[in-house]
């Protein structure tokens, strides 16, 4: 296969992404979202919100991890944050998903965005962290404008929230004010439990 | 509202977009694909070609321009490209989308991905060129990838494939050559009418 070839072959085989069902309602409530969609409304979060970081990024660098974030969810599935079991080898699925969908592009590109998602996972850089960051404020958006319908569905505490947001304040001190509003009205309204 | 509130209400009303349906199929063929699925797909995409520009890009640019460039579809709908009366009144219902839309933002943003918007529309600089060359390579992969199922549904021809990806060109000459096979294959194969 020629490198173009190659490339275009990883470009159709992470279409797959879009058929990824997550945990998280749409904002209007009609049905979960997909893990495709997910990695598009985070980048342009990013986009958006880049002012709000704590430490200097590479704004270029968070939306390329954003946009391949999701993509070993393919081999490995969405495994959801409170599910204990799933995230017992949660590591060795993603790890092999990696090495096979980023190894279907030509070797230096492979390496690339494999480096990116390790640095996105292992959540050490001021890139990552931010990252990290909007990746879990955004379903935070979805569920408390939903009126909690994820949280309620699944039965999810207000402490395992709170642990769930542990990574925003390592992003951004802005957002992590705001996010502990949110989480204290989603408590008064009742749509999140204690 | 503060100037978060405002970008956070931006990034909810955007959420919509991952309810508009486009004319593609995914590449598993199972339903149409939705314009926020698309915009992060071809963002991938920009990432993995961009070395196939043929004049000197900004990535991020392209980028960011390619993450926003189909927002105005919440409120203007996804005119499909041969849709002849749809694309009359296209370009004054999507300037109104833009506006109420970006509107939504603070306003030195607002203006800032309006722009980004108005150059991808206008496709005059390189990286509107390149953005837009990708936005109409992907659906052909698309279309081959799916035998022709979207040019088959609605009757498309060769003529007008051809016209739809014109752009290609401008923006890379190697993607050009090999959508011209992608194109003499569909036909060969009956995928595409003549």
């Amino acid at each position: 296969m020629s490198r173009l070839e190659k490339q275009i072959d990883f470009v159709l085989e992470i279409d797959k992404l879009k058929g990824i069902v997550r945990r998280s309602f749409l904002v209007s409530g009609e049905r979960y979202e997909n893990s495709a969609e997910h990695s598009w409304h985070v980048s342009v979060l990013a986009h958006i919100l880049a002012e709000h970081s704590d430490h200097e990024i590479d704004l270029m660098r968070v939306v390329k991890m954003l946009l391949i974030h999701d993509v070993v969810e393919i081999d490995a599935g969405d495994t959801y944050y409170f599910d204990t079991q799933g995230n017992s080898d949660k590591a060795e699925r993603e790890t092999k998903a990696a090495e096979r969908l980023f190894g279907l592009l030509p070797e230096d590109q492979a390496d690339e965005f494999r480096e990116a998602w390790e640095e996105h996972e292992a959540c050490q850089t001021n890139d990552a962290r931010f990252a990290n960051a909007l990746d879990r404020f955004i379903p935070l958006l979805h569920n408390y404008y939903t009126q909690g319908r994820s949280w309620k569905k699944h039965r999810i505490r207000l402490d395992q929230v709170m642990k769930l947001q542990e990574p925003i304040e390592q992003g951004s001190k802005t957002l992590w004010e705001y996010t502990a509003r949110v989480i204290q009205s989603a408590v008064d309204k009742g749509y999140l439990i204690t």
